[in-house]
Parts: structure tokens; sequence; C-alpha cells
């Protein structure tokens, strides 16, 4: 049961500096504001360092990801069952990271108007609206995720172990910089998902709509997206 | 007693390249001027890594915080009475450290005329003034900086130890980035009230007030932070 | 015939992070629109990381770069028949590559009007129209970028094996920032010849020419280079 | 005699990277024009890395600066006339290396109207010009420089030797964020020296004075800076 709190446990780091750093620029009065993309991206990349360490140290195995989750369960790692928990924890600790930052930022939810920002800071949103192009870039986006994962923790590139979560924030840094422009990278279902569900529930001065219609896109995408990148890192040789 | 002079020593390191980098952004003239959030960011967290590295050379523990030292007290790493004697070393490294800045940039303050300027390279301030929240946000960092140093620092992550300060410095930045727009991150009673001691000693050119009334947010919040911080680390199975 | 396929992934990759980076900052609607310089140099600094791992964990070598594929032949690491097909590799994975960032960023191509913009995601122009002068900036950078590597590879600096794709990284990095101002520092025949490529053939949203009277320049200047940093690595004694 | 070529090409390495850098920020029309701070702190940052690498590499100690092999000389590693052999190579490595930046930036120079951006791409000036002031920022620089330096090579903090060039690049960085804004951080009398004499030499287009009035400050006061660091590092208990 440990694997399960220390899933949990990572995924509310991760959201906490996940949904900060995206909080930090976005929301009005924050010493950050306007600091831009950089900023956002770094954030992300140390959220995933933060998320991954306080998950390993708490008997999680990091993967903070459904996405990640899953390929790793096509593999062999996880049983059907023991993913599927795995996942809803994800998504509970995804919840709960996110109402954490609401909370640090209590006094600028109310002096921010802009709606779209403040849902920004919980779930992602694409710059064109456009189903196909958005579901494929979270597709490639996820690929571009665990594939260089299951690299950097393969016994040829030999990462020392302690740093392989500072490696896989490099990553995901990259991420952001190269592929997170069109979807916003969510890349995984549970850090959109869970913080969506949290802006739905939580008393957010001036909110508006959660904007579910386009939910199922970082959810339905990184999941293909995590089988894909099962299959060509297998057919690249990367698994054994 | 070597112990207490790298407590010392490894907090004037750190409040040096802390204070400094604010004092390079916010001096009028400096080359730095005006260049933002994540060269502040970015300079604290470099801070904290040759803080560390500073105070474990010269036989110090690199606490270089006081909330640190707590969490660490309740452990049972220090007795009740080392522990004061470490926060003691703690304010007053930071005090000479931030004098030091001032003797860096000396011809910049007479030419900088913003009164709160000149203060925010000592100590911080919040974005907006509100007492629940200013604090809560402290606890808050303070959570999010000492439970991920216990997950760095634990054997199941097994960062290499000399990659251990490199590793916090990330933190530092990813606390800047995500949590310190509310309130500036303190996160350290040692590194806003020794700066601020040091504020109102020095004959800064044309300085205001030490804005007194606030002070007691950064030293109290960041304490209940560090106790939080151990029950939590306690109740996650990080501490063993 | 395993290091061909790896060298062909990891070329892959590179693109698909390096020129989605430039992607990124300069197609309309993007998030990441005019982030700058820093972005991109951190972006194709990470491509290059992810891009060796990958490589590496697939049976490549991580070379990526014809220019670094002729030094290492030079040394004697491959035989001049193995080298070209090496080389052809790395065309063939920087075609793909660029080729999946234009998927990744679909909707993207037609909301951007500056033809030049576009072109500059695939391969790079000089910022100064100059033969000599490009090709020269070109040779200088492709030294400074194959020279390091000699020595960051070396048994006398010792880094870690599965950190050297991270210390090749910061160096591309710095080449960025340090010298890639004249000319986009292509130092990289395939990075500029293979995504040029898929520019002429990719049935992109209002694109121009692809400017092939300069295509010359980084292909030659770079493979100069790297004879010259063979040159000059053996005469300095990094090579044994 | 091979420690003095090492010493040699690890500062002609470390100029081409550091004054490409703000030579890629300040010549018009470069790519990164007016790019920042940020930037030219992480191309010094990225430059000593590379630097001390390359030193280390072709027999080398990797000081590339002779206020460092003063310290060092204190402490009894070089002997006196050593040590004025190894500051010679510096300053003559940083003259080829800044050369080697004017080459690479050809037809940037003429296009560059302002006199003084040139020649800050080969010294520092300071921001306001203060003598005893510039003398102080430049010694408490220096001393941030070697102190720290003597605390990350130290048993006690156990950097990995491979990573210790990279350390030393974050340290580097740092003091460029939090102390360079004053004079522009030279911390080296090679590194300024040298480069001055370059830009006496070249045929710059359209090249203004040398500035030789301020010359001797970033000279003079990093060795002050030398000095005092060698004594608080044995004060302090670094050394051994």
């Amino acid at each position: 049961m440990n694997y399960l709190f220390g899933e949990f446990f990572g995924t509310v780091v991760l959201l906490i500096f996940g949904a900060g750093v995206v909080a930090n620029v976005l929301l009005k009065g924050s010493k950050a504001e306007g600091s831009g993309w950089l900023v956002i991206t770094a954030g992300w990349a140390f959220a995933v360092i933060m998320g991954i360490a306080s998950s390993v140290a708490t008997g999680g195995q990091g993967d903070l990801n459904p996405a990640v989750t899953l390929a790793k369960t096509l593999i062999g790692v996880y049983t059907f069952s023991e993913a599927v928990a795995i996942m809803g924890v994800q998504v509970a600790g995804a919840i709960v990271g996110s109402a954490v930052v609401w909370l640090a930022f209590l006094p600028h939810w109310e002096l921010t108007e802009d709606k779209g920002a403040k849902l920004g800071i919980f779930c992602t949103a694409p710059a064109v609206r456009n189903t196909p192009a958005n579901l494929l870039c979270e597709i490639i986006a996820t690929i571009m995720l665990i594939v260089p994962v299951f690299a950097l923790t393969s016994k040829a590139v030999a990462v020392p172990a302690g740093m392989v979560p500072y490696m896989v924030g490099i990553l995901i840094w990259g991420i952001g910089l190269s592929l997170g422009g069109p979807t916003g990278y969510a890349i995984n279902p549970a850090r959109d998902l869970g913080p969506r569900i949290a802006h739905a529930i939580l008393p957010i001065a001036g909110k508006g709509g959660s904007d579910w219609g386009y939910a199922w896109i970082p959810v339905v995408g990184p999941f293909i997206g995590g089988v894909c990148a099962y299959y060509i890192a297998l057919a690249a040789g990367i698994l054994k």
C-alpha cells in the first residue's frame, strides 16, 4: 500500500510546484507576474524533480503520471488493477496539490479578472482550438516524455540513480520549451484532470467555467502517447 | 564549537549571494537592473548551494535556516540548547552577509530613490498585505522546502553526497518560481530577521523604515512550517 | 547495424526538440511566442541531451552530427564507409524529426506570415549575409563544440558517464549563448541540411523558398571545423 | 611545461565563450542582441566550465585566473616563479581567446556604433566610476569566487571530481547574478587585462579607447581579493 501513498504524495508535490508556477506568473500582484515562458517551464521542471524525489522517498515509483504508469503496465511492471489504483491516487494527489496552490495565493484570485488565466493555473487550454491537432500535439509531446524517460533510466545511458529525477526534470523543461506552445503540454492525464476537478469544486474568487469540453484531450492524448511510446521504445530496443 | 562557526559562515555566504542578487536587480545603475524574477530566483538558488558548501567545508551542517534547524531538532539531531545557539549564529551570519552586500553596492544606494526597493534587498514584504494569508503562504512554502530537503537527503533517493547542495539549490529555485510571488519566500527566519536588523543599523543612503510590523510573519511562519514539515515527513515515512 | 539505428533515432529526437523550440518561439499564437534567445538556446541544449541519451539507449554513439563523426573518423573510431553510413542516417533522422515538429505545430503555420521565420525553424540563416565571415563563424563554433566534447569525455576530466550527455548539453547551451548570434550556430551539417530538405518537401502552409544558396555553408563550415578540431585536440594532447 | 600549455589553452576557451557571450548580446544585428543579464551571466558560467575542462584535459590546473593562482601559491601549490609563468600564459590565452571572438563576429563590429559596447566585450567597466567602491566590489566578488571554490573542492563537500567544473560554473553564474552589477565582475586579472590588450591591438572597426585609466582596478582588486580569500579560507578551516 506504501507505493500508493508515495504516488499520491509525489503528485501532491508535483502540483504544488507546477500549478504554483503558473499562478505565480499569471495572478495579478504576484511578484513573478508576467515573468514568462521560461519561468513556467523551469517551474514545471523543478516540480517534476521534487515530485519524483518526494514520491520515491515515501515508497512511490515517481511516475506521477497515468500515461507513464500505463506504459510501465504494458511492460509488465504493474498488473492492470495496480495500475488503476495508482492512476486514481495520482488524480487525487493532483486535486490536493492544486488546492494547496489556491490557498498559497489566496488574496490574488480576486485581484485577477481574467477567468481564463485562473483556469490556466489548474489545467491546460490549447493556443488554437483544433481537436485533431491538439490531440496529435499531446500524443507527440507525451511520446517525447516517455521514450526519453526510458532512455534516461536505461543501463546503457547509466545516469547515477540519484540524478535521475534531475535529468527527468531537464527533459520536462525541454518538452515545455520545445513542444509546449500549442496545447500547454499536459502530457499527463492526472496533472490536467485532477486540478480541473479542483477548479470546479473550490470556491475560487471570480472563477469561470472549467472548460469540460476540452478536458478529454489532455487525458486521451497522453494515454495514446503512452501506448505509442511503449511500442516505439520496444521497437527501438530501449526496453532491455 | 566548529559547527557553530560553519553555520555562521555558511549563512554569511548565503546572504552575500542572496541579498546580492536582489540588490543587483533593484538598485539604480546596476548592470543587472530590472532583469527580473528569474534572475532573483536563480541568484537565491545559487546562494543556497554556495552557502551549504561553505558551511559544510567549515564544519557546519549547512542548515542556514532556523526552520530547518528546528525540524532537525524535533528529529533529535540537536539538543534544544544546541539548536538555539545554531539559530543565533544563523541570524548573526545573515546580518554580516547583508552588510557585505551594502558595501559591494556602495555607490548605488543613493542613486536609488525607492525606499521599498532598498528594504526589499534585506528582507521580504508581501505583495498583498494580509496577515493570515501571508502567514499561510510562508507556512506552505517552508513545508515545501523542508519536506523535499528530507526527501533529497533520503537513502531512497540516493543523491550523491556532493550533489546534495546543488539539488537543494534547485529546490530553492523551484520554491521561488512557484510559491515566491505572494510574500517573497522568506522561508527562513534568519534570512529575513538578520538583514532587517542590518537595514535598521547600517547607514544606508536614503533608507526608509524597516517595516517591523511585518517582521514577525517571516519568522513565525517558517517556524510553524518547520514543525508541520517535521510531522508531514514523519507521517509520510521519509524519516526512516 | 544497431549503431545506425541508434544514430538515426537520436537525431530524430534531437530535431523534435531542436526544431521544436524554434517553432515554439517563432510561430504565431504559440504560448512561447517571442520568449527569446535564452529559450532557444536552452531548448537546443536539452535537445542534445535527450538526443544523445536516446541514441545511446538504442545502440548509437550519440554523435548526432556528421562533423563529430568526421572528427572521430580521423581518430580512427570509424572506417570511412561506416562514417558515410552514419552521416546518412543522421541526415535522415533530421528530416524525420523536423517533419514531426511540423505536425506538432500544425495549426500555427498558416497563422504565421513571416516566411523567413518558418524557414528558420528548419535551418539556419546568417544575421549578416557574408560568405567568408559566415563560414568562419561556423568553423569556429564547430571547433568550440568538438574540442570541448573531447575534453569532457577525457579521462582527465572524469565526468561520470551518465552525466556526459548533460555536460554536452551545457556546452551546446554555451555555444548558442556565446557564438550563436552571427549564423544561428548550425555546427552540424545534418541538423541544417536534413530539415532544409524537409522544408522543401513538406506542404507547409504559406512557406517560402528554402534558401539553397546558403545551404552549403552550414555543411562545409562544420566539416572544416571538425577537421580543425581534430588537429587542435591532437596537438593539445586531449586525444590520449 | 604541459601545465603551462593547459593553462593557456583553458584560458583561450574561457575567453572565446566569455567574450563571445557579451559580443552576442551587445553587437548590432546579432541574433542574441539585447537578450540581457541572464544570458551574459549564463554564458560566462558555461565559459568557465568549458575552460576548466579544456585546461584539465590538456594538462592544466584549470585556474584560468591569476587571482586563483595567487591564492594557490600562498597555499604552497606553486612556487613563485611557477605562478608568474602561469599568470603569463593566462594573460596570453585571454588575448588569443578574445581575438577569436573578434573574428567570429567579424561583420558586426562596423554595424555597432557604441564604442563603449565594443570595449565592454573585451573588458569590464564600472556602472558608477568610483575608485575605492569599484576596487572594494572587485575584492568582495573575488573573495566570493575563491573561498567557495576551495569549499567546492574540499573533501567535506565531496563533489564528484568530474562535476567540479560544473559546480564552479554555477558559482560563477551566481557571482554574476549577485555581485556583477557594480563593476561587471572581472574577478580575474587575466580575463580583463588580456582582452584589453587585444582591444588595443586588433583592427576593430570603429573602436574607441581601451580605458587604460580603469585597467588597474580589475587587476589589483582581484589580486587583493585572492590574498584575502586565502586568509579567510585558512582562518575558516577550509584549507585542510
